[in-house]
């Protein structure tokens, strides 16, 4: 496994640490941030996905969720949010769209196919570096927005694969939402059949239920939140097809990370606890 | 007093608040962010001083502060590290001089002189600021690198008006670096006697000490440490005049915002003992 250390910055006595790698999903160079706490016996890492526009770099630096793994055996890992270094027709000219825009899914319309499979990066490829570079045995997973979308479905539908799975201001109806139609069409063309085993909804309705409780954070001053990210309609669904669920709306929080700061112990102790069982 | 809020961000229950006003001292609108905790009774400040290329913003997304002033008296205030929107020669040429790199004092050279005078905004305007709108009582000072200079020159030259004074990594003296000698050549013209009454080293030789303790962190693995910093040129001057200094080395430790977030707690703890003795 060829993994570059690009950077590292001592914190709260553990490491953040800039990584760098080819994959083999992509085909691009793909980097990441961690912070590994001092602990000598790290043996469970939380995936943390990020939104869109992101990097590697947003959560590390601005979520602080250092100080809350600093005495634990638990890692953080956060992926970059797509492919890099690459000129596919319109991937760079849109928030939403293409470059920092992932969506946590592969791609299947020409020239996207051949990169954008970051489904499979994380699910996949990811899971084997926490494993085998990072000698993790426990994996949980969430995120916010874009991510939040990511962490549920990835989720649902690898349930093995995680202990827990948490969001933030996920977009948990994509394929009822600008944002998920847009990344829909440009990446498997149309919003299809397989358009909905990317959405969370969708994925509950298949009967892909969790038998633990996932927990979101939703602001109520989210700009995003009527429109865009539809949590009710998760909520919804959640109790129809019985699958345990608690949203904790925030009033007067919004879709910046201060509400991601505010609110990352609780969702950091969450994972702890199962990654803990 | 004409403040405009820009932003508004809930964190931890308080509030970030991104402000611009038009400054007397720097004849430009300046910005400026804080974040008040929930408490209806505000009663003292933090005035937060950040280091060379940064603006408002650097400290209030990424230290982490927020959630160690959540349930105090206590705000914090960041104030920008120059004017802005201004085309004055050599201005925008580099990291380390001119915008992003006003060195808190008060300029002398021809077009800096107009504009440049980060003392007097500090010292006179801001405090203003702090007393007349937010209806602050008593305040500390604190900064890291150039700001850490800031803080320690104005601590000492104006005793009265700060509770406490602390530093990360802070410049302790600028008149024997290079950081500081192309700062004072280009806003004050040359390194004169001036410029000594902005070297932390130089007031503490010149009897300006203060009665209470001085804190400063350092990390060790700080790159700038052993030529630009020269922290223990300040702590053997402190020896020899009686200053009470209180110097942390941090091993592995650097520059970056990742040592400001471990130790900010700190920091904060003994500002706040300080003002609410």
């Amino acid at each position: 496994m060829n993994i570059e250390i690009v950077k590292k910055n001592k914190t709260f006595d553990g490491e953040t640490i800039f990584y760098r790698h080819q994959s083999t999903f992509t085909k691009t160079p793909m980097n990441f941030s961690a912070f590994l706490p001092a602990s000598k016996k790290i043996d469970s890492a939380i995936i943390w996905l990020s939104g869109l526009t992101c990097t590697e770099e947003n959560f590390i630096v601005k979520a602080g969720a250092q100080n809350y793994l600093k005495n634990t055996n638990t890692m953080i890992i956060c992926p970059d949010t797509s492919p890099r270094e690459l000129s596919l027709p319109e991937e760079h000219d849109s928030y939403d769209f293409g470059s920092g825009a992932g969506f946590y899914l592969n791609a299947t319309t020409e020239g996207y196919s051949d990169h954008y499979q970051m489904y499979d990066y994380i699910s996949i490829e990811l899971i084997s570096i926490l494993k085998d570079y990072f000698k993790v045995d426990k994996v949980s997973i969430t995120g916010h927005s874009m991510g939040g979308h990511g962490a549920l479905v990835l989720g649902l539908r690898e349930k093995d694969l995680f202990a827990s799975v948490s969001a933030f201001s996920p977009i948990v109806n994509p394929t009822n939402c600008e944002w998920g139609k847009k990344a829909f069409k440009g990446y498997l063309g149309t919003v299809n059949e397989e358009a909905k085993r990317y959405d969370a909804t969708e994925l509950l309705k298949q009967g892909h239920i969790r038998g633990d409780s996932i927990l979101i954070d939703q602001g109520l001053d989210d700009e995003f939140y009527p429109d865009q990210l539809l949590t009710q309609k998760l909520e919804s669904t959640a109790k129809e097809v019985g699958q345990d669920l608690k949203v904790n709306y925030r009033e007067g929080y919004d879709h910046s990370y201060f509400f991601i700061s505010t609110f990352i112990e609780s969702h950091i102790r969450f994972h702890i606890e199962h990654l803990n069982k």
